[in-house]
Parts: structure tokens; C-alpha cells; sequence
């Protein structure tokens, strides 16, 4: 949503580099390739067409890869065209669409997405058929949950990704983030993503916690923050993979990721 | 902030009713009295006038009680308006004011403060002598605090309000008070307040934990959330105070809620 060619010489900006980038993730073990559009001039942009071949292209070439498209709010609130990707067909219809779960102040100011909106977007996703990727941030995110799972707009299991270390939600420790699952929903599959500098903490507790991992250069810029070093999307991604396989985790195929997020309810 | 006559009947409005009620509450056991003021047509206005004769009034039939005025933005962001009660003078002057520490979503919408406001609000907080009363609605509130604290903003020891059971901040149960009291910055003191039918409960965690209590009608319309009795500010004192009797734990006197938040170092 924000990293400029400038400040994150690395980020993927036409189609074709995003397509690029997704084939690199997907190769070295990413299974959710979570998406932001831009336009031809290299902005963020909400148009379906441009999600449309984007992740046409991105399904062909990385076979089972999930597609999870952003509804960020962030730099436009409107809630048309939050889910104007909602409404693609076929194999160009996203399998996920994030979902922040309340509103959170970033560095840059204020992220609103009031409850009317919230409980708006799932209906759109449930018409739609699209899987929400419930964005945590706090505990009062994951509360959220518990409602719209009382007034039947969300139903369980679900997949959430918390959101650690922005500097006005909750902090990248292990406290916080026993918290977080803990206040999830009973059976909710769950993986973490640090901010800037955290991420690489926030990994490493989210795989020895028994949880996965997002991650990329949307929320970090830096391969090393004390030496700042440009990272790329895969390099992130191999990272990321290093921790499991310290652990012997196993890297997930697509039909298990499917499985785990909920698109899959058995084995093929 | 936004309890109205037809919806709270013992709603005080005008300056002579909300000192009778402050009184009513001292004299129940209410230390701290953290105050709204309202205009001529009982709608709250931010206004120093409006907040001068009022704490004068308090402090003459009150002795040696705490004083915090709201400097929230729900009504109106505007950082002049929000700080215009810090101009005040001597008597007039309140001991402390209301510090969100971030933006949250009401069930009426989002309140925004950036994270840039918040800082300007400890910053004129600082240079007026007053101290703030963090009210921090999740474990990303007390995150900033401790920013504010390396940044030199905020001198420990502090004094924090943890607000709970708002729907789209953390719930009022015993998991996520631990959580958000763990978060906080060390020597913290701190009060607990429950939204609406969750205060009661708030208020036995709080009492059981070794924390103090806020309570009133900005968050608590009803004395019994079932038969929708209405509730008064002192009626609330009173029943929490019940809670602290049944554990034998002693009601604060003037001096003695002054060191715990801050105000006074050691007995007079």
C-alpha cells in the first residue's frame, strides 16, 4: 500500500514485475500470495481490472497458489472500492480478501474502518465467496471476531494474520502474541507478521509457537534494519523458511495451505 | 461525552447539578472525578469558562479532591479545542486530564487520535503542570506509552484508566486484564472501567487484582443491565465501593489517591 520504488527499491510495481516476484515467492515455499494493485503510474489502485489478469496470471504460473487480494482502506475508505475486486469472475476471483478488524493508528496516521464497515465488507466477501484473512492487530480485533461470529457473519474455522510491533497496536513479544492466539476464536488458524524490524522475531516466535508466517515488503523494507539492506519479497520469503527448517518444520504444499486456510475441507 | 437526558435520566448537565453530583460521590468515596462540562442546552462543549467555575466549585465542596477534565476528540478533534481546558489557572486548573492513547472504534464510530496528536496532547499536558490519566483501550495503547516514555514524553511513575468490553477493544475478561496490566510501563498505577453491562464485572476483576476502579454514566447507563434500571453516578461509587468492602479493602482517602496517581510524594 505504501512502499514507493524510492524508499523499497525492490517493490514490484506493473503486473508483470508482481507476477515476477509472485513466481519467485512461490517457488521458494509461499503459499498465500497476499496482493496490492497498482496502477500504471506505479500507485496503489482498488480497479478490478487491474487485480483481474494480475492474478489470472500469478494462478498459471504458480499452480494451488492461494490468492488473497487487499481491501485496505488505507489510502481510500470508500467501501465500493474496497471490494470493487470482489466482484471478478472465474479464475480471477480472489480465494481471500484481507479484512482489518477495527481501526489502528500507523505512523502515518489513522487507518479507520469503523464496525458498520467491518461487518459491510464480510457480508461482501460471504456473497461473493471469498475468504476473509482476518488482520489482527490487537486484542480488540480478535474480539471483534467473536461478534460477527454471534451474529452469523462469520463462521468458523477462520484464518487471522496479527499484526506485531506498529508502534500503536500490540507489541512483537511473546506476551503479546500468547495473547492474540489466545484471543482468537476456537480453531483458528493464525500466522504473524512483524513490522519493520520485528519481523524477523515475530517468525521466529509464530514457528516455534506452532503458528505460520506472513511476510513481505509491504510492512518491511529492510533485509537488516542496522545496516539497511534492501530486501526483496523472496528473500523474505526464504528467510521466513529458514526458521521452520531449523525447527524441521515442514514447508506446507498448496493443497495443505488450502486446507489450513479453510479452502479445502480433505485431501484431494 | 454523549449520555443525553431522554437515554441517561440522572444525567447531571448544568455546572450546580454536576457538582451536586461529584459531592454525592466524595462523600461515597470517589477520589478522582473525571469531568465532562456541558453548555447552556446540556451538550458537552469544550470550553474553559464552561470548566472553570466547575472545578472551583468541586474543589470548595470536595477537599483535596483529584480533578481530571476530558480532552477527548470523540465530539471534535480539534487539538486546540481538546487542550483549551489546560489554559486554566490556580484553583481552576485541573490535577489531571484524559489521555487516549490512540484511535478506537465506538459502537457510534471511530475515534481518532494519530499518533502525532497524541504527543502534542502529553506535550501541553506537560507544559500546563497537569498530569495525564492514560486511558488505554488495548495492549497497542500501552505499547505507545512506552514509546512516549523513551522518548521522553511521559516521566514514570504513570497512572492509566484500562477501559474494557467496548466492542472493538479488548473484552472485559480476566485473560486480557492480566494482558493489558502486564503492558503496562513498570510502577504503573491503574483503575479498570467496564463498558456498560461488563462494568460490574470489570469492577470485581479490578478490586480481586489489586487495581482501583472508574466507573459513572459515560459508560454505564443502567444500575441492572436486565431490567434496565437507570443508574446514577453515585449509586455507581457505591457498588463498587461494595466490592472493595467484601474484600476489606479500604477506601483511599483524599491524600492517600493523590500519591497513588502521583500528585503528592509522600504524606503530608
Amino acid at each position: 500500500m505504501t512502499p514507493t520504488r524510492e524508499r523499497v527499491p525492490h517493490v514490484p510495481l506493473d503486473a508483470g514485475e508482481i507476477a515476477d516476484d509472485a513466481t519467485r515467492c512461490f517457488e521458494a515455499g509461499a503459499r498465500i500470495m497476499h496482493l496490492h494493485a497498482r496502477d500504471g503510474d506505479g500507485r496503489p489502485t482498488w480497479r478490478r481490472a487491474a487485480y483481474g489478469d494480475l492474478i489470472g496470471e500469478i494462478r498459471e504460473r504458480c499452480p494451488g497458489v492461494i490468492v488473497c487480494a487487499t481491501t485496505s482502506g488505507r489510502a481510500d475508505p470508500d467501501l465500493d472500492h474496497r471490494t470493487d475486486v470482489l466482484n471478478l469472475e472465474g479464475e480471477q476471483r480472489p480465494d481471500m480478501a484481507s479484512l482489518t478488524l477495527g481501526s489502528v493508528n500507523f505512523p502515518s496516521g489513522p487507518s479507520t474502518t469503523s464496525i458498520v464497515h467491518v461487518e459491510e465488507l464480510v457480508r461482501r466477501m460471504r456473497d461473493a465467496g471469498v475468504r476473509p484473512e482476518l488482520e489482527i492487530f490487537d486484542l480488540g480485533h480478535a474480539h471483534l471476531a467473536h461478534r460477527l461470529i454471534d451474529k452469523g457473519l462469520l463462521e468458523p474455522p477462520l484464518y487471522a494474520n496479527l499484526m506485531l510491533g506498529f508502534p500503536n497496536a500490540a507489541p512483537a513479544d511473546a506476551r503479546s502474541l500468547t495473547a492474540l492466539v489466545d484471543a482468537l476464536p476456537s480453531g483458528t488458524s493464525w500466522a504473524a507478521a512483524g513490522f519493520g524490524a520485528f519481523q524477523d522475531i515475530t517468525t521466529a516466535l509464530a514457528v516455534a509457537m506452532g503458528g505460520h508466517v506472513r511476510t513481505g515488503l509491504e510492512d518491511n523494507p529492510f533485509l537488516d534494519h542496522s545496516t539497511r539492506e534492501p530486501a526483496t519479497n523472496d528473500a523474505l520469503v526464504k528467510r521466513a523458511i529458514a526458521h521452520a527448517q531449523v525447527l524441521r518444520r515442514p514447508i506446507a504444499d498448496p493443497e495443505q495451505a488450502q486446507m489450513t486456510v479453510g479452502l479445502l475441507q480433505t485431501a484431494r
